[in-house]
């Protein structure tokens, strides 16, 4: 059983977790809690490490076991060890460390969410399960947006990073997927153009959306993307981002669905 | 300018944003930031208090003289001390004691948001701040919720708390409210019922919604509500529970203003 923090494992995993540079640096990232374990496991990402307490090995057997026979070094760690490495107050006894290998872009696109700016990582995770649960074929992350990798984005995502593919993107790389799959630009913005379910959502589209301080950025406008806004008849200004990303993925649902 | 974080004033005003039992011991509670203090003078609410620093004083004189105007205290205080008393990590350099006057609910009521254990503080804000821009007449707080005064719930909020009544009740006092406005109650249930948008929402209703952990409790089942689902291509078990009440929420509002 590894008791000491100080481990070159612990070590590496607390950093993988705390920072972007390290998971970068290294292709790596690390996930904590028995549901996200789950989903990697199932998802055929290359599993490296998991660091795991006695009572997690007690409560979940299988789940060891699985993950070393698809390839993780599994590790005992003490219930401090544990504390001390995992990013939530009150750990489940795992955290997974896997190879960050960006998944490529299905051939067929017809629904993708593009991200600008979302830099709050718990409305990033909630974006990217949204997008997940829409059936959304992949989410683009402009320049500004939180690294999608970040314990409180997985958290918040549910596994929707093992289900759709996230791409950290230029807005060169965007606009060349939008050219390529023939995706018209829609712009989630205050006020402007037709109300979200007046436009027809039923053709391949990208759903652009700005982030929480500056709204959309002047390179997410040079796409000449077509303004839709959301009625608001209780007089506020503007919604959570991840709420107003929300609405209109299902809104995108419901029209395709109703035709 | 007060320089000391023991000074009573900044004590006080320290526990008020930390303390859910301090709120309602002293029927007080605080805001934070230059927003939140605009929309509380706005509101009509009663002000108690107000901390700022040198700088805010030099970048907002005229909301200080408003605040003084109607009648709160007003304190310069050390940038140390704004640090100290603030919940953020950078303070804008204001706190408002406000006194916590619950609204009353409106004579008329044909569309109301309950929410049963909603006990994040940041999806609670950000569901209030959608049911204020949906023109929800009221949100009823069922047992379990989070304190809808605490510092993160109001900033998420957005000003939601000060432009719709935003009451914590039994469920005893959600039934008579209910059945006083016939209001039919919806709950949002994953896979049960028809989908959310094939169901009539341009009627008297309340929308029910479960918290993150354990979905609707037994108390919400017995208001024997009509079950609706978001139906979700991508396979998803659920969504985060403020995206999923911000799309029903929105629903809500296209079809009225289609009808």
């Amino acid at each position: 059983m590894i008791r000491s923090a100080q481990n070159a494992k612990v070590q590496e995993t607390r950093a993988l977790l705390r920072q972007t540079k390290r998971r970068k640096g290294a292709g790596a990232f690390v996930v904590e809690g028995v549901r996200l374990a789950r989903e990697a496991l199932l998802s055929g990402w290359p599993l490296r490490l998991a660091l795991h307490t006695e009572e997690l090995a007690a409560a979940e057997p299988r789940l060891l076991r699985e993950l070393a026979a698809r390839g993780a070094t599994v590790e005992l760690v003490s219930e401090a060890v544990m504390k001390a490495a995992a990013d939530t107050q009150t750990p489940q006894g795992i955290l997974l460390q896997l190879a960050l290998q960006p998944p490529a872009l299905p051939a067929n696109l017809d629904f993708v969410l593009v991200l600008d700016g979302v830099a709050d990582p718990g409305n990033l995770g909630t974006l990217l399960r949204s997008a997940a649960a829409a059936g959304c074929g992949a989410v683009l992350l402009a320049p500004g947006c939180a690294d999608a990798y970040g314990p409180k984005v997985l958290r918040g995502g549910m596994g929707a990073h093992f289900r759709l593919p996230v791409l950290s993107q230029s807005w060169e790389e965007i606009a060349a997927v939008l050219a390529a799959h023939k995706l018209q630009p829609l712009l989630a913005a205050a006020g402007e153009g037709p109300a979200y379910y007046e436009h027809d959502l039923r053709q391949p589209l990208a759903l652009l959306l700005g982030g929480e301080a500056h709204g959309a950025s002047a390179a997410a406008r040079a796409l000449a993307p077509q303004p839709l806004h959301i009625p608001m008849p209780g007089g506020a200004e503007s919604l959570n981002v991840a709420a107003a990303g929300s609405i209109l993925l299902f809104e995108i649902v419901r029209q395709r669905a109703s035709s």
